[in-house]
C-alpha cells in the first residue's frame, strides 16, 4: 500500500467545491500528465478543452443538467481528436475525401478516457476532489457547436476539478467476483440473488446530493436507467457520423 | 509533485518482463483499485478477464501479432460489461427481447478504459511495468470467441503486467499546446510546420523493439496508419452490433 494507491482507493466524486481556484503551475502538471499517458499506436488522438468562459459552462450546465458544471473551478473536457493526425496525413496528400475510420475513432475515445482517468489521479493525489461528467453526451451535437469542434472531433467526457467542500462516504461496488473472470466469462443463474447484499448496501449508503433519504436498491437504479433511455443519448452513432467518421456498416437491421 | 505523479511522468511502455510472478495480494489490490474507479451512473458496465490459460494466450498473440502476449506474467482484458445490467432488468421483467442501446455501449467503453488505466497507474506505482493491447481489436469476434464473451459485451483492451526487464527512453510526445485548448477548438494553418521539431524528436528516440534505428517521424507514422487500415478494425461497428447493442442509426451514408 502506498500513496498512490490509497489515492485511488479512497476515491469518490466530489460536487461542492471550494473557491480556491488550482494555481497555473498545478494545471501545467495535470497537461504534463495526460500527455504521457499512452496512446493507441502512439497517434494521441485526443484533445482536452479548457472551459472557462461563463456563458460556454451556462450551455453546458444545460446540456449535463447539472448546475455545478457552471461553478467548479476548472472544467476539462476530453475529446477525440483525429482531426489533427487527418490534417496531418491530407497536408502529405492523403486527399481531402478521406474519412476517418471508425478504428481511428475508437483509438481516439480510448486514448482521451485513459488521459482522463490519468489526470484525475494526479489531481486527486494533489488534494484536488473530482467529478466525470458523462452528461456532456446528453446532447453532443450541442457540446460541438459550443467547443467549436471541427470534424473528425468528438466529445468523450468532461472532468470538474476544485478543492473539496464535501466528505462523501465511499460508494458501496458491486463485489470483485461478479466482475472479474479466469480465461471464461462467467454468468451468474441468478444476478438478483447474487447481488442481494449490494442491494442491501445501499440502504446504508446516503448521497449528499439527497441527505434526507438512502439511495434505491442498485437492482432497482439498473431497472430504472435501462426503461428510460435518452433519446439523444443512444442515437449518438449518428452525430458520431455527421463529425465525418466512416461507420463502415455492412447494413442496416 | 508527489509519487503518484513522479509515477505518472515515468511511464513507458514495458515489452520484456522478468519471469517473477505478480503475487495474489498485489492482483488482489489492482482489482480494489479496479473496483473502486468512477463509473458512469454507478452502473459499473466493465468487467476484466484474467488470463492465465496458455492456449488462450496463444490464440490471443495470433489476433494481436504480438508474440510476448503469451509471456507476460499477468493479461487481463477489460470488456464492455452490459450483460450483467441487462439480465438484472430482465431479472425484473424488462422483457427478453430487449436490446442494449449505444448509450450502455459507450457508458461501458469509458467504465473499462478509466478502469484499465486506474489499474495500470497501481501497478505501475509497485514498480510493475504495463503494456496496453489495443491490438486485441485487431478481430474483436475472435476475442469474444476465445473469452466467451456473452451478448451485450465488448473487448475493450488488454493489459499485460510484469516485473520490467527493459529501461526504455521516455517517447516523445507532441507539445501540448496543441492538444489543450481554451474554450474554443484550435487548429493550425500548417501542422506539418507546427510538428516540425517534434518530428526532428523521433531522429534521437531509438525504440527498444528496433534497436538499430531510429524511428520515422511522427507525420509519416500518421500517414502510413492512416494509409493502411487494418480492415477488421474498421468494421468494429458490426461485432458490435452482432453482440446485441442497438446501434440506433437514422440512416446509411
Amino acid at each position: 500500500m502506498n500513496q498512490t494507491i490509497q489515492t485511488q482507493l479512497n476515491h469518490r466524486t466530489i460536487r461542492e467545491f471550494k473557491d480556491t481556484p488550482i494555481g497555473a503551475e498545478v494545471l501545467d502538471t495535470l497537461y504534463n500528465v495526460a500527455n504521457r499517458t499512452a496512446s493507441s499506436n502512439g497517434l494521441q488522438s485526443f484533445s482536452i478543452i479548457r472551459v472557462t468562459d461563463k456563458k460556454k459552462r451556462q450551455q453546458i450546465a444545460e446540456v449535463c443538467n447539472q448546475s455545478y458544471v457552471i461553478d467548479v473551478p476548472e472544467l476539462l473536457i476530453f475529446v477525440v481528436d483525429c482531426y489533427r493526425n487527418a490534417k496531418i496525413a491530407q497536408e502529405q496528400g492523403i486527399g481531402e475525401d478521406y474519412r476517418v475510420s471508425m478504428d481511428s475513432f475508437f483509438q481516439g475515445f480510448t486514448d482521451g478516457c485513459i488521459a482522463a482517468q490519468n489526470t484525475q489521479i494526479a489531481a486527486e493525489s494533489l488534494g484536488i476532489g473530482t467529478v466525470y461528467f458523462g452528461s456532456i453526451l446528453n446532447d453532443s451535437a450541442k457540446i460541438i457547436e459550443i467547443l467549436g469542434l471541427p470534424s473528425y472531433t468528438f466529445p468523450i467526457v468532461g472532468t470538474g476539478l476544485g478543492y473539496p467542500n464535501q466528505e462523501p462516504k465511499l460508494k458501496p461496488r458491486m463485489d470483485i467476483p461478479l466482475k472479474v473472470f479466469k480465461n471464461t466469462y462467467q454468468s451468474e443463474d441468478n444476478y438478483l440473488e447474487a447481488i442481494r447484499d449490494y442491494d442491501k448496501e445501499f440502504e446504508n449508503y446516503y448521497d449528499l446530493r439527497f441527505p434526507d433519504r438512502s439511495l434505491d436498491p442498485f437492482s432497482s437504479q439498473v431497472l430504472r436507467a435501462l426503461q428510460n433511455p435518452n433519446p439523444k443519448r443512444v442515437k449518438l452513432l449518428n452525430v458520431v457520423e455527421e463529425q465525418g467518421f466512416n461507420l463502415s456498416l455492412d447494413s442496416i437491421k
